[in-house]
């Protein structure tokens, strides 16, 4: 079913175009094979003409009513469960992940692509506004004022390395982007090629089926730095999703603030996830905390945005405990096949880098690897002071190590925390009164992190309502918004504003009788209700 | 009352410290009059000043509840209605803009600043999200999942130079970031420096008298190109409102893009505000239409970001009949001071280069200026084929002009708005028949502006709940955010979700039994009911 070839207008791009230069394998992690096919670059002129056809789906696509978007990610959705085997298994082989872990992580990007079919078509996500007029206000009459979110244009999406299905072709930022109405151009991460065109035959496979225009979607392989690069520069996108490293998102983030038309750009890219023992679970649940933080900075071999690589206790002998166990579990560790051999390469130099610290000292490692792309578990510690003198030892490394900081006293964690940069997570272990006492340090959590954990581990992310995967810079570019969650529909979205328009021309979201049913705000107050008669229907007529 | 000093702590900055330079004089716009006293330019370190005390204010204020935010914002609501002649006295000498409009303006900033103060005491604006932990649920047991919106940080204001109230120091981004729970820093408009120094006096005195900290509220004066500049590069400041010139905004744009820590921008910026009359209303409304628009082009001197200046009408009889009017009331017309002498000077270089162009006919032009900072309307017309020609025509012109553009037939009115770029507004003069027959001009429009106007003018901008002030670029920097109505105030607030939180951790906003009596979405439905009992309180626990 892999072909090697990029998808634009629901159509492989054959390979006999010219101006189609380089190709991309796929390499499995675990023997450093070559897996065909070759993947071809796609050009600029190929990007073009994807740009060019979103652009011309784009109407239509926008104009779809939520039940016939909804019905769009569910065909998506029901696309991957029947390939989910294939595309399991290209995964496994691309990736060295768990077939487990890809088969929960496939549920995962459908039950994404689910959640958002559920908002679109329950509808009252649009945040439908509605002042009607007061014909009769002095000094001066009040025009009936309605608004409603519409969709933002075509979207550009670049895969992870890390989730190939659920931060990928058709992972959060794509199905949150086709929810709200925008055709999107995805450019495939490299690492996962394979698993890349087989997600992309499915949209395309759903996008033919429901009859949609076939520049909805698009799957576009080629170097980040060239063909991401000009995808984020293309006067068609209208914003951006990425999932990748601070370098990468922040180099495209450039790209999108020099354009003639500057747009946003939503890059997750960088996060060490502190995680805080207060003294009470230190003493009564050190040996569990160890063991929970040893499988979370170890899941997937470390390679997740939400693990703790940050780990901060105090120096007494409880903690000496917890850090005894933790050491001896790395100890016993055994290395395992990273993503890639360049994501290993990384890891390894910032393991160095830690080693090369003098103020770092190397607790345990795991068995030596065997070279190419496999990395053991790897524990380091630091003491609080020097930890302040030495800042870039926050910095996240991508692997499966953690730094526990050792502190003085609550005014050197206090000041620690300070420190530290914007976070994805902050997590706190803690009896309700370990955390009565420590308010002072939630208050500072709350502005480094989008998310706060109590007495658990951040490297699970719900996809829920209430979620929040963001944070501040360098976490992402926009700590005012989610890339999991259905809040994360908000990002390709604006609000348009209706003044005196007839019913007829209004979004249904505002007509009178809310024919849709959802929640809307009629001057300030939440309601189902449609808007009371007596409010002049006729107020914007001539 | 005016004293000539910036005021940080609460307290005017005496003008010995050696390290400011310059001053800033108001000026008269009607006679050229120096106004006194002096200004003198804030220094970068009196700006650490005022930013050191700001972080330091941040947690105390971010902390408050909405009802006492509510109380600060209704107590500089009252200040500025008891020194409401005062201040309109003053602004009217800084801006010859008529003491009955800006008696209007001073009601309208009033009204904003209880607008916000309603919506965070009343407390649902927080979008509060829940979603319950659920212990049993297979594979995995969902944890406790709440989020809520929190204040981002402290926030740089630019006052603007067409709304010295509306738009200033007391102005709606002050009032929504204030509301949201950041302090304020504003960089005041030199065009009217009294004005906003007593603005200011009135500011301070609620933060004395609401016992708040001093530093919650600043007020510099200064260049913007120098301390503006410095302004959006200081570490403290987390976000940016400003209003102003597109060059002024794009150049603290970058500033705030290249910034170690990038910080969202809120700028408005640009808009030309596009008009088309449709047939039937032309036909039967042509008079009525003509009236109108040159109230709306000519009121306050031209000088709104709403002004409507490019008016697309056919090449008919009919629209010859409009435009015979609109050029007679141009005739007409007598010249207006405008706010400042650089503001005026680049109205007339705008008119210059139009009229060099040689596509455009000048209609009409009122009386002479007698020089200074005065300005006379002037009316000009374009055939639509070389206005597609000129895209250079189509920027905005701050002042009391506007361009008639005669288009052939639809297919050159729909390709002459597919190339205009980003707007605030948009307006549609037509009946119901013919928005009916021209729902693609109305979904291309839809594209190109924040608020849609139908049968009336663009130039009055209710505050309200549904309000979009914004648009794609270049008319704001950021279409998905509306600078004016109640949810300007999203511009400076982030999501922080808490997972697994002890009750008396969360904020009030999320707690089960809804101490606020706030709307909130538990389990993706709206409610203002508890959290139902049964759901594991101690889910968190250890």
């Amino acid at each position: 079913m892999v072909t090697g070839f990029s998808i634009i207008g629901g159509k492989p791009l054959e390979a006999s175009t010219e101006s189609r230069s380089g190709s991309i394998y796929g390499i499995d992690p675990a023997t450093g094979a070559k897996l065909e096919p070759a993947y071809h670059h796609a050009s600029v002129e190929d990007l073009d003409r994807a740009a060019k056809l979103a652009e011309e789906a784009r109407a239509t696509y926008s104009g779809l009513s939520g039940r016939e978007r909804a019905r769009f990610l569910r065909h998506i959705a029901a696309g991957m469960e029947a390939t989910g085997a294939e595309i399991v298994g290209r995964a496994h082989r691309e990736t060295a992940l768990s077939e487990a872990r890809l088969k929960g992580e496939l549920a995962r990007t459908v039950n994404q692509l689910r959640l958002f079919a559920h908002v679109v078509e329950e509808g009252s996500w649009a945040n439908a506004r509605i002042d009607p007029a007061q014909p009769e206000r002095k000094p001066l009459p009040r025009a009936d004022i309605r608004s409603v979110l519409r969709a933002l244009g075509v979207v550009a999406v670049f895969g992870s390395s890390n989730f190939p299905l659920a931060f990928s072709v058709a992972g959060g930022d794509t199905a949150s982007a086709l929810a709200a109405g925008n055709p999107v151009i995805v450019k495939a991460h490299s690492a996962h090629p394979g698993t890349s065109e087989l997600v992309g035959q499915v949209v395309c496979e759903s996008v033919r089926a429901c009859g949609l225009p076939a520049g909805v979607f698009a799957l576009l392989f080629g170097a980040g730095s060239e063909l991401g690069a000009a995808l984020v520069a293309h006067p068609v996108v209208k914003a951006v999703g990425f999932t990748g490293s601070l370098s990468a998102g922040r180099s495209l983030m450039k790209i999108a603030a020099s354009r003639p038309e500057p747009i946003p750009c939503f890059m997750e890219m960088s996060s060490s996830n502190p995680l805080v023992v207060l003294p009470e679970a230190l003493a009564t649940r050190g040996t569990q905390i160890a063991n929970g933080l040893f499988g979370s900075f170890t899941l997937g071999v470390g390679q997740f945005c939400t693990k703790p690589g940050l780990v901060y206790l105090p120096r007494n002998e409880a903690a000496d405990a917890l850090v005894a166990t933790l050491k001896s579990l790395v100890e016993q560790s055994q290395p395992s096949a990273m993503l890639t051999e360049t994501i290993c390469g990384n890891h390894h130099s910032g393991v160095a880098a830690r080693k090369r610290n003098g103020a770092v000292v190397t607790l345990a490692e795991g068995a030596a690897s065997p070279g190419g792309s496999s990395a053991a578990p790897a524990l380091f510690e630091v003491r609080g002071s020097e930890m302040l003198r030495s800042p870039e030892l926050a910095h996240e490394i991508f692997g499966p190590s953690t730094l526990v900081i050792r502190y003085e006293d609550r005014a050197e964690l206090l000041a620690l925390l300070n420190a530290v940069e914007g976070q994805l997570t902050a997590t706190v272990h803690g009896t309700d009164a370990d955390i009565a006492a420590n308010i002072d340090l939630i208050r500072v959590l709350e502005r480094k992190a989008g998310r706060l954990v109590v007495n658990g581990f951040p490297t699970g992310v719900e996809v829920c309502h209430a979620m929040v995967h963001g944070g501040p810079f360098p976490a992402t570019s926009e700590s005012r918004m989610t890339s999991v969650g259905s809040q994360a529909i908000y990002r390709f979205v604006r609000p348009v504003c209706y003044q005196d328009f007839p019913q007829a021309a209004l979004p249904d979201e505002l007509k009178n009788e809310n024919p849709l049913g959802i929640w809307r705000l009629i001057d300030g107050e939440f309601t189902r209700a449609a808007v009371a008669s007596g409010v002049p229907e006729s107020a914007g007529k001539v």
